[in-house]
């Protein structure tokens, strides 16, 4: 999204200039669902929640029906077709049974459906158009009794539904889609962002959308927030807002540092030049080859990549695998000497973990510190192991230590990359296999294979924006 | 000098093997004086003694004459020619009227001595084929009184006078030759190795050669040795010899770590392998334009070097100088990111900085961290400041912080030392006033013109040895 003068004096509304009204009036015409939506989503969800209903009562006694989610609080952004609907059985159920139990609601309550996991099983299809799940889950008392983490919805749920009124309501679609155009919107672990409850309790405890903004323009991490007043547990993440279902649980605990910092940058950019691209989401045009080779020419670096199979992995599992892998990739070239300039890890059909060194190459020997002199022990065997070979330079003594230059491992990042020591390094499970497998090392200009099917990753990497 | 198997089971007499005593017996026979060159160094000490006595009293009451150095305790070399006579003055008398008596007297006992300048102005001139100083000092009663370092020699004198009887003076001649050969010898600034007075107090303490060499072999620094037992302030020295003449000095101050693992290494191998190479200071062939290349190819190092005219100072003042360019010199390129792999400074008629990289080149950016984004007062200048810079990336956020990468300043190490900026590391005054003057940068092949100078400090530096 482009970006102007973040030091401006702010709008002038005599001047014509967009004010944050007129902007959030905009974007509220964009976002907000109509009555139509609206009468379409109340008609499709009652009729799924009456059929669900009656296919529990069927199986089991004391099980109830619960919407849930954004479009049961009316906090969806218009467009958004998700409809979910929990199943809440009596907390004396074997575990299995609630499993078989929820499955033949679901396909009863969704014909077409097919079941996905999660922490449990569940039926997920799709009816006109809406994406539904239908959701067993346990009825508890209280939040802090869940045995995992489906139980804790409908208590969300309940809660903002009695003090999320319209206007609060509108609020939270706009802070959605604020955080959506900021690419901050989203608490899976590729995003690491702010979940959609999440959201909904910062705008209400700021008391609306412009207020959390101006709140979050001065936020000086840590900023703790604590609705109901019953914390009880500390957390060392920038942003912690304890859960009112939940008093050990940080509702922003997968909310990263830099999307804190980022939801901080565009609120001050946003309340001193109100706009409109805000709120859309930065669709980069892909990186050409020739846009690659610029980059590179201007930036000096020496890029490295290694590309496999992407596993087979949904984005939650994947992510942190990648992360993981990026993380031990990186640390092995830096232990070797290339230094580490910047790195990414992306995954579409393949998996590739980029990284740009800011050293191409190391000398043919390294320097190889042997024991101090007087551990006579260690300093005769060290010495006795180095005198005559015959690619060493030394023994000679530096301080109190023998000192030998030895030959390198490796003199180039392609060399340590293409070697088996590339499996000695912290990788993702499912990547370390995917890799056992195969995979390529691209150097330099031959990074310009990746333009196809990563040019908007590409175009993100080479152009980063807060 | 060559090097045997250290670990070997030592000498078997019974084999031929050259032994310790047989050894030592050899080098005896090269390194005492014999009869007629102590019979004439006597004659002619005893000549100039008397001559300054003459002088001396002349000028002053209460002076008087002594000998001192080795060739007055009798633990010479043969063949080193330096005879010192110390006048002694009144501690009463005013320092100019003593510097003006000292110059009087030193130039009556050497007519055509000439004048220089240590801690006082003193005579110096050659009698005979000898070297001779005529050196004024106080005469005190205890060392510990002493105005300046002169003031002690004759107390150091008459302490190992008393002490050294033929046997250890033996022992002393022997010693001396050992820490020659292993190039330790010497508490000049350049050697940082062991002083006459050192030697002489080891051999003291540990009873003889041998002795020492097996106490040696087995240190565990600190090691101290206080023969007065009188010591009272603590060093952090690997080695301390506690003055027998001043309780508060460290008669090994001034030996490098390095040169005392060096005696420890040898010393090992020596009594492991006695041989009479050890004795001989080792003098490597003068390294060739082509040995240079051959090493450079081999080694994969970048090097670097900067040569200016050698300041005109002597190497006692010379070599802290060039230590402390080359420590500012490389710190300024470690910081710069050319990580430094070995370096070294030397001097003749020029002298240069020769610095081994690990680095060749950097990339044309730099990372730069900003301030954290929730720190504003800071954070919106910086952002300012970057977000339109044209050669600039970002800035984008990475955790809290704002981030850009910006043109580096330097990306190769000859830009670096080509420019201004090499004047803002820690330089030698003298050394930095000849490079103000006129400096050449030398990189890579072009190091092959430094051959012709310094053939043995390239071959020393590239074939290092303990």
């Amino acid at each position: 999204m482009s970006e102007e003068d973040a030091a401006d004096e702010g709008p002038d509304p005599a001047s014509g200039d967009p004010t944050v009204e007129s902007v959030t009036a905009d974007v509220h015409d964009q976002i907000d669902p109509d009555a139509d939506e609206r009468a379409r989503l109340r008609e499709i969800a009652d009729r799924l929640v009456e059929r669900a209903e009656t296919a529990a009562t069927d199986c089991c006694e004391g099980v109830d029906v619960l919407q849930v989610g954004s479009t049961a609080r009316n906090t969806w952004v218009s467009g958004d077709r998700d409809i979910d609907i929990f199943v809440r059985f009596p907390p004396d159920l074997e575990r299995e049974t609630l499993e078989r139990y929820g499955l033949k609601v679901g396909h009863e309550t969704l014909p077409d459906g097919h079941e996905e996991y999660a922490e449990h099983p569940y039926v997920k299809g799709t009816v006109e158009g809406f994406d539904v799940d239908v959701v067993p889950c346990f009825r508890l008392e209280s939040a802090t009794e869940i045995r995992s983490a489906v139980d804790r919805t409908p208590f969300h749920t309940t809660y903002l539904q009695a003090r999320l009124d319209d206007e609060l309501a509108d609020d939270v679609r706009l802070t959605k889609q604020f955080l959506k155009g900021i690419g901050a919107y989203g608490s899976d672990l590729r995003t690491r962002g702010f979940s959609g409850y999440l959201t909904e309790l910062l705008v209400l405890e700021y008391g609306g959308f412009r207020p959390l903004l101006e709140a979050a323009a001065a936020w000086h991490p840590q900023v703790e927030l604590d609705p109901e007043g019953h914390g009880r547990t500390t957390f060392t993440d920038p942003l912690v807002v304890i859960d009112p279902t939940d008093p050990e649980r940080n509702v922003a605990a997968v909310c990263s540092p830099t999307n804190v910092a980022r939801f901080q940058h565009y609120a001050r950019s946003f309340l001193d030049a109100p706009r409109t691209d805000v709120f859309e989401p930065d669709e980069p045009a892909p990186l050409t080859e020739s846009d690659l080779q610029t980059h590179l020419e201007r930036r000096g670096t020496t890029p490295v990549a290694i590309q496999t199979d992407a596993p087979d992995l949904v984005d939650d599992q994947l992510y942190p695998q990648l992360q993981k892998s990026l993380d031990g990739v990186t640390t092995g070239l830096d232990d070797r000497g290339f230094d580490v300039f910047r790195a990414t890890a992306i995954a579409d059909e393949t998996a590739v973990i980029l990284v740009e060194l800011a050293v191409s190459e190391r000398p043919a020997i390294e320097r190889h510190d042997g024991p101090p002199v007087h551990v006579r022990s260690h300093a005769d065997g060290f010495y006795e192991a180095y005198v005559d070979a015959p690619d060493t330079y030394g023994p000679y003594i530096d301080g109190d230590r023998y000192v030998t230059e030895r030959p390198r491992e490796f003199t180039t990042a392609r060399d340590f990359l293409e070697s088996d020591r590339l499996f000695d390094v912290g990788l993702g499970a499912h990547v370390q296999t995917a890799l056992e497998d195969e995979y390529t090392v691209l150097a330099g200009e031959e990074l310009t294979r990746l333009c196809e099917e990563f040019g908007r990753e590409l175009s993100a990497y080479f152009d980063p924006s807060p």
